[in-house]
C-alpha cells in the first residue's frame, strides 16, 4: 500500500469513526445519559467494530489504541452533542443518517484492511461486514437495547454487505481508487437510508410468517 | 496431529457449527427476525464460540474466517428454518436438541483444539467449556434475552465442563479416538438433554435459598 | 519489571480479581441464578476485563487462562456468598464495595501491564480503564441489565480514568512503588464509593437537560 494511499484510507476510516461516535452519543442523550456515558458509547460503537476487525486479524494491538488519533472523533462527537441538540424530536432520524454514514465508510475501510493484512477475499467481505456492523451491534448490547440489526423493518446489514462485496472486486480488479471509493460510499449510504425511508425488508425467518405482516410479527416477538 | 485425525476433527467441529447454526436460526424465527437476521443470529452462535477460543488461543486469524468451509452451515441452517417450519408449537423443545447436539460436539473439540495449541490441560478444560457455552452466551446477549446459560432450571454449563474434562483425561492418557469421542459427546448430550427434561438442577447461589422453591425464586429475580 | 515487583503486581491482580468476583457472585445471588451461575458470573466479571486487556495487547494467551492461580479467587468468592450471605438487605451496598475494590486494583494492574507490554502511555490509560470497567460492563451485559456505567447516579468509569492516569504518571516518572500503589487504589476507592454514597454526578449527555432533574430524566430513559 503506498503512503498517500494509507493515509485516504487512514481519512476515511477517521470520518467514518466520527460519523459512528455522533450515533453513539445520540443514543446516549436519548437514554439519558450523562455527559461520560455519552463519551464512552461513542467510543464503543466508533471504535467497537475496528477493534473486533484488527483483533480478529491478529496483527497486533488494534490501531484505536495504538493511535491516538482515533481518540479524537468521539471526544468532538461528545462535544458536539452536549452542545447543539436540545430538541428530542429529530434524534431517530439523526442517529440514522449518522449511523449510514459509518456504515458505508467501515464496510470500504473493514474490508480493505482486511485484504491488505493478508485475508483471502471472501474472509476480507466477512471482515469489512463485521467492521460495519459490529460497532452498532455493540451500541445496542451495551445500552441494552434489541440491535437495530436485527430489526425486520431496517435493512442494515444488506447494505453494508454490498459495499463489502463491490470494495473487493474493485480492490481485485485494481479499479479500487478515489472516485470508485466515493462511489461505493454513496451507494451504500443510499441504500441504507432508502431502505429505512420506505421501510423496505426482506421475508421473515420463516416462510409464509411474512403474511401476517409487520405489525403482528412484531406483537408476537413481544411475547 | 495425523491429517486423518486433523479431517476427523473438522467434521465434528461443522457438525457442531450447523447444530448451533440451527439453534439460532429459530431463535430468530421465534423472535420474528427477518431472514437476514436468521442468517446473523445464525452465525453468531455457530461461529462466535470456535472465534472467542481462537482470539484467546492466540494461533492468527480465527478458522471461522480463513475456512470458507465454515460459512455453510450456518447458510444451511437458515434455508432449513425458513423452508421447513411453520409452527410455534415446537420451537422450544427442538432449540434445546440443537443446542444440546452443538454443546455435546464443542466440548469435546474446543478442548482438543486447545491442547493441540499447547495450552496447558486445565486452560483446555476452560477452554472447551467457553467454546461449548460461548456461542449460546453471544446469541442470548445479543438477542437481548437473560442466557440460558443463567436459567436455575437448566443445567447447562455443567454438561459442558463433563465433556471437556472426559476429553481432556482420554487425550491426555492417549484414549480419545472415534469410538471414545462418540461416547463422550452421546453422554454430554443425554445429560443436558435428561437435565432439561426432568427439571435437575443444583443449588442456588446463596445456601437456604432453595428452600423458596424455584417458582418464588423466578418471582424474586424479576423485581 | 523485577521478580519481587511481578509477584506485588500479581498479588495485587488477584486480590482485585476477588473482589469482582465477589460482586459477580452477589449479582448473581440477588438474580436468584444457582451456584453454578454464580461461579460463571463471578469468573466473567473478574477475569473478563483482565482478557479483553490481554487479547488487545496481542502478547499471547491471557493469564486468566495460562495461569490457573486465576481460578481461585472466582471459587472461593461463589463459596463465600454461597455460606456467609442469607440476607438481601445489604446486597447492594456490599456489591458496591467490591466493586469499587476491584475497580481500585484493576485501574492500577491494568495500566501497569499495558506499559509493561510496551504500549504507549495514552493506551496504557485506556487500558487501564478498559481493564477497570471491562469486566462490570461484562458482568450486566451478561445477566441483562444497563450496565452500572451508564447509570447517571453513579461515576464509574471517572474513578478508574484518575486511577490509571495516576498510575501512568507514577510509572512514567519512576515513582511507582508499593506506597504509591496503596495511595491510588485508596483515592480511587474513596472516589468511587464517596460519589455513589453522596450522589455525586455529572452533566447529562444533552446541555441543559440536567435543569429537569434525575428522576424526571430515569423516566425518560424507560420510553
Amino acid at each position: 500500500m503506498t503512503f498517500s494511499f494509507s493515509v485516504v484510507l487512514l481519512g476515511l476510516d477517521l470520518a467514518g469513526v466520527f460519523f459512528f461516535a455522533v450515533s453513539g452519543s445520540l443514543l446516549a442523550a436519548r437514554k439519558q445519559f450523562d455527559i461520560i456515558g455519552s463519551l464512552l458509547l461513542a467510543s464503543v460503537v466508533s471504535l467497537g467494530g475496528g477493534v473486533i476487525r484488527d483483533i480478529i486479524i491478529s496483527a497486533g494491538p488494534p490501531a484505536a489504541f495504538t493511535n491516538p488519533a482515533y481518540l479524537a472523533p468521539p471526544l468532538l462527537a461528545t462535544v458536539l452533542v452536549y452542545f447543539l441538540f436540545s430538541s428530542v424530536q429529530r434524534f431517530t432520524s439523526l442517529l440514522i443518517l449518522f449511523d449510514a454514514g459509518g456504515l458505508a465508510l467501515f464496510c470500504i475501510t473493514g474490508t480493505l484492511k482486511a485484504m491488505d493484512a493478508g485475508m483471502n477475499p471472501v474472509a476480507a467481505v466477512l471482515l469489512g461486514v463485521t467492521t460495519a456492523v459490529g460497532g452498532g451491534l455493540l451500541r445496542d448490547i451495551t445500552a441494552n437495547e434489541v440491535p437495530q440489526l436485527f430489526d425486520p423493518k431496517d435493512l442494515y446489514a444488506l447494505p453494508a454487505f454490498a459495499g463489502a462485496v463491490l470494495t473487493m472486486i474493485l480492490s481485485v480488479t485494481g479499479a479500487f481508487n478515489a472516485v470508485t471509493a466515493g462511489a461505493v460510499a454513496a451507494i451504500v449510504f443510499a441504500f441504507r437510508v432508502t431502505a429505512w425511508r420506505r421501510q423496505w425488508h426482506v421475508p421473515l425467518a420463516v416462510r409464509g410468517w411474512h403474511r401476517l405482516g409487520l405489525d403482528t410479527a412484531e406483537d408476537g416477538a413481544k411475547d
